[in-house]
């Protein structure tokens, strides 16, 4: 598949990126500009070569014009903005939102819940003809980045579009050991979003990298 | 320990005062109405015998005076007027926070953001004399109250006083293979509190009782 990253030098988005790229998929990774976006995958192919062969590095309204499917992985406060610009080339495709909106206060990561109600919402809003689906809030970076290890952990995706969440739920389904969980529409995902501030305080708190599983599930 | 539960006729109230009676500790649960809260000692007695000899029913204000750490589990829009009302009895006193903002929307539910920003915020603020704790948010009802059964999950506790988390914490951990997870102030709660509702959608959707586990963490 075809997948556009919007934000690609944040590292979510380089992350997912590379992540993406060695499970086989063509990947065009985007930043506002296009030298910053061409340094990250630089930088990626200088550490793990071949194996992210298929990424390369352009503008954002390139990386939303070529993907079939198109990540949002700036900061939050930019979420809405990135998407309304790209609006056009977003129309049909599926839009993943993975930002959280939060902030630090001292040691810790404090939620915040968005003007649209999640940061997702937002997304949907700004790009009314795309399928927005919410996912990938909760796995570190850093996991998705170490290409040799599976990531122990579940990844809640939610949805208005059924069909949508669907295909990211298989799309996640091929990371090795990462399960991924289709909570329902997309008004779950200011409860998912305002969680990872949560795990966020725990790494600071405990000197770890913590994700999710949900407990009493048959897998 | 004396333990006063204020709402003990809805679900989680009374499965924790079935569990926390099954656990030595003396409980005096609560409600508006005296006669609803014996009712509900009745039950409990008539169902489980002995092991929940140490449980009485009593008004909210008895419970609140007699016990030496009081849960609030009343409904979440009830949380802040029950404890402004008992908020000289809770003075000094820990007080733990567990119910959770949310609605039902069709066949899911939705995290809301009291005005307060977090139930357990809500709380401070009506009794500020007391020790704040929010823990409890996403074990099951039915499993606190299967007494045989052990529970399989991690408590998110937070507090801003820091040594009546810790209380807390080793408080439930005495329950078996419940862990509690300090994840730092109460600035967290809002994140605890809006997973609950994806936590309730899952078990719709997947016909389960869901609960949290998180990965990475040393046991």
């Amino acid at each position: 598949m075809r997948i556009g990253i919007l934000g690609a030098t944040g590292p979510a988005g380089k992350a997912l990126g590379a992540r993406v790229a060695d499970l086989g998929h063509d990947v065009w990774v985007g930043s506002r500009d296009a030298a910053r976006a061409e340094e990250v995958v630089a930088d990626l192919r200088g550490r793990l070569g071949d194996r992210v062969a298929s990424i390369r590095g352009v503008a954002n309204a390139e990386a939303a014009e070529m993907g079939e499917m198109v990540v949002i992985a700036v900061p939050w406060q930019a979420a809405g903005m990135v998407a309304a610009d790209a609006a056009g080339a977003l129309s049909g495709k599926i839009v993943i939102s993975m930002a959280n909106a939060l902030e630090r206060r001292d040691d810790e990561f404090v939620a915040i819940v968005p003007p649209d109600g999640s940061v997702a919402a937002g997304v949907a809003k700004a790009a009314p003809e795309s399928r927005v689906v919410a996912a990938f809030h909760h796995v570190p970076a850093r996991e998705l980045a170490a290409l040799d290890e599976a990531i122990d952990g579940d990844v809640l995706v939610c949805s208005d579009d059924r069909d949508a969440a669907q295909v990211v739920c298989d799309f996640v389904g091929t990371v090795p050991r990462l399960t991924a969980i289709d909570v329902g529409g997309l008004g779950n995902a200011v409860g998912i979003e305002a969680f990872t501030a949560v795990l966020l305080s725990v790494n600071r708190r405990y000197k770890v990298r913590t994700g999710v599983r949900l407990t009493g599930l048959t897998r």
